[in-house]
């Protein structure tokens, strides 16, 4: 019944042009039951472009789901009344000419919002979502109400929980960033806020005086935080690509040295996928004289904390250095039907709001209590069949991808830029609505971005390169709203870090 | 395409022994389409006793699940094996023992993994969970990663959302709650203590400086809310039953009528699901001169708020009285392969917490931001496929079959009392935790309780009950642990309300 061999295949498969990972070496050169013989077809190898050096994960591609090579049609007007408001309505006894029928079958509904939802997963671009992945031998466990009610190291007495998959995921990364599995706590949360909103609140929890900072560019999450917890909060400016304004930070920590220092690392922001430089800021507060026990620091790893360590260039992101909390979403570089995350921190800070519910027979430790338990399963069953190996791939595609779609887009002679470490591609926006409607780009001002995921291929790419040009022939370009605005920044010289400089710059106009 | 009627062939199916609802009366007369003929069998009359009045919505009980009558067996040490620590461990690279093979493949955990489940399923009594449902038409939709990313009435630009079934969801709840649609805000939260976070927080934002009053017997993310957010808070003593002590509640808002009064009202307390008398506190309020702009009232309704509106001779708890928001969960009457609830409030108070944010395109109302779609479809799949008619035959099988367990418990000679308007049982506490642990009661200190769900059944009673009396005749019965405790008071006359005295007072021992 044991020792059944995990299907292998993926290893060796592929022949990474470029080592990105510190786990690379001792893995891609190892010969593995279930290789493919000489000569033969590799299904995986067909998927993308021969050329392409990356391919997302031989697990992922076998899902085909909307979210594979094909663009999918549209719905029609007529599919399209079979969703409106009118025919989901829930009909209600009080209104009886809708008591005994509706118009619409669920059925019918639920076919057709299939149909949509394939559609749509196709030609999705703008948010940091890997939409590929194949866990159909997990749906039939949705006829279970799996919660993991309370601590997910305290068993309570509900026994329908997936605790045993949730803590195999917190260990897993325990383990990616290099916290011992005596002096950890974890668990697995609904998103990447409530993994920030856990994170702040055990920062004010450990110092109930000491001022929040972040930069400007941090996700919303964070300065929400500081608002629910009636804490200090300072905005730091940013840089042109992205990064906290590190002397602007300095001299705000500096007017402030009575108080302890809460600082949020982004890894990685949302608009723009820069990573603050954890190195630095811990050297700002060594040279203020902050002491260990007088900061706090909160990593929002939202996507790229799952993807540097698995780069070999990446600085070093992990509780070896005096952090206290990171935070990451399960549904971005993972993948995941909803919503989910992972929230990590050191064991003596989460005892500082742990509270015994007899009820429960468990410890309330998590902000939500009732916590879903499909989730940890899902996380647990990408972790089991990707790998270390799997993930590797996984991020090389998208690193390398989005230096195709950066390349294509410069070539095209669209404005756009790409951060170093990152998958992020920020462009300038376009002018017609319907474009970013249908690609689902996300915007803020005059800039746009694609963040590139598993989903994301040349294929794709080359269609919505091709489909900018053409708005960009019929309806003309964006100019920068002003001379501080994003498209500013990206038309800038003073951006920094990407070796392709942009098409345009202002004094060409 | 369109008129195609539901199946409505609950409708007229049961003959209530008791007119529940107040919807019953224009329903149960009304012959339907797919009406059963004289003398045909009714499949869903032979699920329980025939002579129980109450029966499981028609719709649920098709599904036989692992929470139907069966009673499965438990697991064996060598399966239970299959799911430790060391099996479902995910390997990690820089261990190269674990790298390529794990001892167990991920298909034999998760059957075994299922086994258990449906086990677990089988033998649940203690929490307020129904685990009786069939959505296996949704189970396709886990392909797709669905969020409702912001508002659920503000559309974002990720289109792979289910806001259609969301707002559906919303609007029954509005109607359910008597609210007009033009002055309602809510959402699809991730569990019941998300809508009490949300609740207080918009108090909060609505009395700056109000004072939280709520229950020692309330569910534990009420003062949680308060110490998040910083807010002054009073916990209430109780009456033995379980209701807020209004004479205490009343002096303590007397204390301080220069600050706003912020009052969670339980609509069911978490463990004797013992409800608040709204009418009363408002009263109080009144006569202490309290203004409709100098408090804000917060309905904790968990797991009732849904189901006292099909309830005759229930109190009405809805927005044509002055209260600001009511919370409810959707994994506990209805059910949800994973935690999830409703918040709903009026519009106005939202606007205090709205914040564009320019990336979602769409507005941060909610506390997560990222929230699953997976939740709102099959809540509206639940809500459309039951109807109000369903689920009035789901609450009545509750109620009925609470007091066939109380009544079935105290002519078995075992303590326990059941409050008015209540499917939650309170019981002395088992002194075997193996039986605890085995049927999943829930405990506080000398007392426990089962919740009656539409997956109990008078046949599981039967088993439990006599499983609790060979407890009894083995190993004894508990003693009060003192004279305030919840045992004490649940044989005490003062408890009140119920029409069965308990079996056991303290004189007789």
């Amino acid at each position: 019944m044991f020792s059944i061999a995990r299907t292998a295949t993926r290893v060796a498969r592929s022949q990474p042009v470029r080592s990105w990972s510190r786990f690379a070496s001792s893995i891609s050169d190892t010969p593995a039951e279930g290789d493919l013989e000489e000569g033969e077809v590799d299904p995986i190898k067909q998927y993308n472009d021969p050329n392409l050096s990356g391919t997302p994960s031989p697990w992922a591609v076998f899902d085909a789901w909307g979210a594979g090579d094909q663009i999918e049609a549209r719905l029609s007007d007529e599919e399209m009344k079979i969703l409106d408001k009118e025919a989901v309505a829930i009909p209600f006894a009080s209104d009886p000419s809708t008591l005994i029928s509706a118009d619409v079958s669920e059925t019918e509904i639920l076919e057709t919002y299939d149909k949509l939802l394939k559609r749509r997963s196709s030609v999705h671009f703008g948010y940091p979502y890997n939409l590929m992945y194949d866990h159909s031998e997990l749906h039939p466990f949705m006829k279970y109400s799996i919660n993991n009610l309370g601590d997910p190291f305290v068993t309570s007495n509900y026994g329908v929980h997936s605790r045993q998959f949730e803590v195999a995921v917190i260990d897993f990364f325990a383990n990616l960033w290099k916290i011992d599995k005596s002096d950890y706590w974890g668990y697995v949360t609904t998103c990447g806020t409530e993994g920030n909103l856990h994170g702040i609140l055990l920062a004010r929890e450990c110092h109930p005086d000491g001022i929040l900072y972040s930069s400007r560019e941090t996700h919303y999450s964070i300065f929400k935080a500081a608002r629910y917890y009636r804490m200090d909060a300072k905005s730091i400016g940013t840089l042109p690509m992205g990064e906290i304004d590190y002397d602007a930070l300095e001299k705000e920590l500096s007017k402030n040295l009575d108080r302890p220092a809460i600082i949020n690392v982004n890894i990685g922001t949302t608009v723009k996928g820069a990573v603050d430089d954890l190195d630095r800021i811990l050297r700002i507060l060594k040279s203020l004289g902050f002491t260990r026990d007088r900061f706090h620091i909160h990593c929002d790893g939202a996507l790229f904390a799952m993807m540097m360590p698995f780069i070999e260039y990446a600085p070093e992101v992990n509780f070896e250095k005096p952090i206290d909390s990171i935070a990451v979403s399960g549904h971005k570089m993972l993948g995941c039907p909803m919503p989910c995350g992972i929230a990590l921190t050191r064991k003596s800070h989460v005892k500082k709001v742990e509270q015994k519910i007899e009820y429960l027979n468990s410890v309330d430790t998590t902000i939500m209590g009732s916590r879903n338990g499909q989730a940890a399963l899902y996380l647990w069953y990408s972790l089991r069949k990707k790998g270390v190996e799997g993930i590797k791939e996984d991020v090389t595609h998208c690193l390398e991808t989005a230096a195709y779609l950066r390349d294509t887009l410069t070539s095209g002679g669209i404005t756009c830029r790409l951060n170093d470490l990152s998958s992020t591609v920020c462009l300038e926006r376009p002018v017609d609505e319907g474009f970013i409607k249908r690609w689902q780009l996300a915007c803020e001002d005059d800039i746009a971005h694609v963040v590139v995921m598993p989903n994301v291929t040349r294929e794709k790419i080359d269609v919505f390169v091709k489909e900018f040009q053409d708005v960009i022939k019929e309806q003309g370009r964006i100019l920068p709203t002003d001379k501080a605005s994003p498209l500013s920044k990206l038309m800038s010289s003073s951006w920094g870090g990407a070796d392709i400089a942009p098409v345009r710059d202002l004094k060409a106009e």
